[in-house]
């Protein structure tokens, strides 16, 4: 069993207790928590960035997490059995319907698709490691690029035991189809696990239409050369879109049904997109199979909640389906997203100014939370400059790059770190 | 791989597409929902038992949820930086800082040992399963007494591949502990995973002080000769006692530190305990070790988390923090457990008396949410006449017992089951 450097470390401690450390399974072997990881940067940031802070995967507007005051509203006035009995482990079935609507209306593909009703899960995370289950067995490969959530490790590798197998995400600033293309067909045994996730943390990409049917192509072709492909659309930071170029649904409407040997599974949310990562609401859908499949991958989805944490919680189900129809909620969640939009168009002009003395290189950027940013120093330098220098809170994902949150941040303090950026990075 | 029948039976669903079918991992493959079981009884009764319905495990008075009305205030006049973002993969340290507080000042013993800092779960079913990831290896041994909540099937079997090894929780209405001993020196590995559940589901059972310090001397015992214990303790249903001869705290205080070959693991929750369970708060503590070692295996539980669900529900757990301190809140949880107390009382009236004409016996009950007697016909028959001729909702947990929740009905229900019970067992 390989361990990695972090694993090891916090093994070491057990030297004292052996008998503990014999009593840890495999995967208690493995499990770590990453000190140097997003969330300990960010912990670093909130204590240190005196002048702002662009670490957090978490909307800002003056400084007060953005939300909408409809749904603020909707603790008030709940009948007690509403919220303190346990919802079913599938979540509750009107919001699950309702969830369903949404998903059909701002969806126009998956009108050609047979989709499941969507289960509730605790947040995206859940979602993941949900599907991680049912699908992965140690050593099964897991496609994705290279750009991706540091989590995708610890949930696929060390939880999991798949092996992810990377490919570069882009090529002359768009997405790299037959990077993707080769890297499933790398794969020795036939199943492979693909991901894709549009927007993309941590670069902010979403395919246009045109390169999101060349992605769903590619997987078909796949598919026929004998690939057993499970596409999970990672749809978290769905709907945030800068742009009229990008494709303004899910790509799993192109992916779901296209071949009998691909399933593709949709894990969204009301956590990013609602602005209320805190209530850990998201959704786990089965799509393009018959509705009796459908329903048995639904149970086996609600089986593994019931094995793992037994239910969601009942009182966020209960607000999101409170407000969840209500026009009020929506057109707020409008301005919310409308606010990230003029933010991420300020980023694109940014980005598109580029460097004045070629330091930095942003990746493609169009849509989503983060905006990353290659730069020409070690990356974990000029991040350590930016916050104790400037007082300015950024990640460092890489030694090449660093990742920079835009909801959280005010416009004029956007347009002051990509100021300063060119001379951070001279100095760090 | 072994497969249940109702897994076998979802399973030939995926005929029609066996592409899908050979996605599944070993576990997906495995993975059910108990069509039969508690929830789905439960569900069958909540239509149909038109007269009361005591199935579920939720409290309530005149037909409504108990709950109490400082917690539902505490929905109000919340600062959104307190329930939209994340809560850190711990929990809210000044949550876990208050629950630790709480424990030390309920359990005397707790004095004597080295516990961690309580990390916060979604809910207790989460901590089962964390502990399991933690601890089992796909062949390990869980000891547990043979009454015991179904789901640890699901949880320690279907999902970790664990075995169960159980023995007759009861020898002459008292605790088997020599049972207890046998099973755990009975495994061939060192390694064992022992779960203690008390109050206990589905027998409403916690031990004597007496009893409770042979429980512990018994593993100590067990360790001695070589075997090394993960003692896990369910408290799930923690506080709820309705006599004073019950151990009135947990015994995770007599477990933990009482050999170095012990790892006493204590879950518990504001579910149950707080007539909450739709929020899903739960916690996680280690016992017994020294700070560091303790500390370790906080990151472990940690990662874990981060790798299945990220974070538990913020809202969920700065309610609870909020009203954890009111001394307002604490009378209330008194008065709901003085409710559920009453009715405890009279079901030990009830079944000291037994019955006139010999027709059913109960386990050892004096605490907890539950009481289950053994019926001299087929228990789902009864279930099933009591269910459809009188509008009565039971469960059967097995073909010999039925469980029936006590703080979901109210006293003169609980009169009126016991006196129809005769008549519904002669008749079914």
């Amino acid at each position: 069993m390989k361990l990695n450097k972090e694993a090891q470390e916090l093994n070491e401690i057990f030297q004292e207790s052996p008998e503990v450390y014999e009593m840890l399974s495999d995967f208690g072997k493995r499990i770590y928590f990453l000190e140097s990881g997003v969330l300990a940067q960010s912990w670093e940031a909130r204590e240190k960035a005196f002048r702002f802070n662009a670490t957090l995967g978490e909307a800002q507007s003056n400084r007060e997490t953005i939300y909408s005051r409809t749904f603020h509203d909707a603790f008030l006035g709940f009948a007690p059995n509403e919220v303190y009995p346990y919802a079913p482990p599938a979540g509750l079935k009107e919001l699950r319907q309702l969830w369903l609507e949404k998903m059909l209306r701002e969806n126009p593909l998956f009108e050609y698709i047979n989709i499941s009703l969507p289960v509730v899960t605790t947040g995206v995370t859940h979602g993941l490691s949900l599907a991680a289950d049912l699908f992965l067995n140690p050593g099964d490969r897991v496609v994705v690029h290279d750009k991706h959530w540091e989590n995708y490790e610890l949930i696929f590798e060390v939880r999991n035991s798949a092996i992810i197998e990377t490919y570069p995400m882009f090529v002359n600033n768009s997405f790299n189809v037959s990077g993707l293309e080769n890297c499933i067909n790398a794969c020795q045994s036939d199943k492979v696990f693909v991901i894709l996730n549009f927007p993309n943390n941590p670069t902010g990409y979403t395919p246009a239409m045109k390169e999101a049917e060349e992605i769903a192509a590619a997987l078909v072709r796949c598919a026929e050369a004998g690939k057993k492909i499970v596409a999970l659309c990672d749809d978290t930071y769905y709907g945030l879109w800068y742009n009229d170029e990008v494709i303004h649904e899910s790509i799993f409407g192109l992916i779901a049904g296209s071949h009998p040997s691909i399933l593709a599974i949709r894990l969204d949310g009301a956590t990013k997109e609602h602005f209320a990562g805190g209530f850990r609401v998201g959704f786990i859908t089965f799509g393009g199979k018959s509705g009796e499949v459908l329903t048995a991958l639904e149970k086996k989805a609600i089986g593994t909640i019931r094995a793992s944490i037994s239910s969601s919680s009942r009182t966020s189900q209960a607000i999101l389906f409170k407000i969840l129809s209500d026009s009020k909620y929506t057109q707020e969640l409008m301005e919310g997203r409308q606010l990230l939009c003029e933010r991420g168009k300020e980023v694109m002009e940014l980005i598109k100014k580029g460097s004045s003395k070629n330091l930095w290189n942003a990746y493609p950027f169009n849509s989503g939370y983060f905006v990353c940013i290659k730069v020409s120093k070690n990356a974990r330098r000029v991040r350590d400059y930016l916050l104790s220098q400037y007082g300015i809170g950024v990640i460092a994902i890489s030694d090449e790059d660093i990742r920079i949150s835009v909801p959280c941040i005010e416009i004029n303090e956007i347009r002051e770190l990509f100021s300063i950026l060119d001379e951070a990075i001279e100095s760090a």
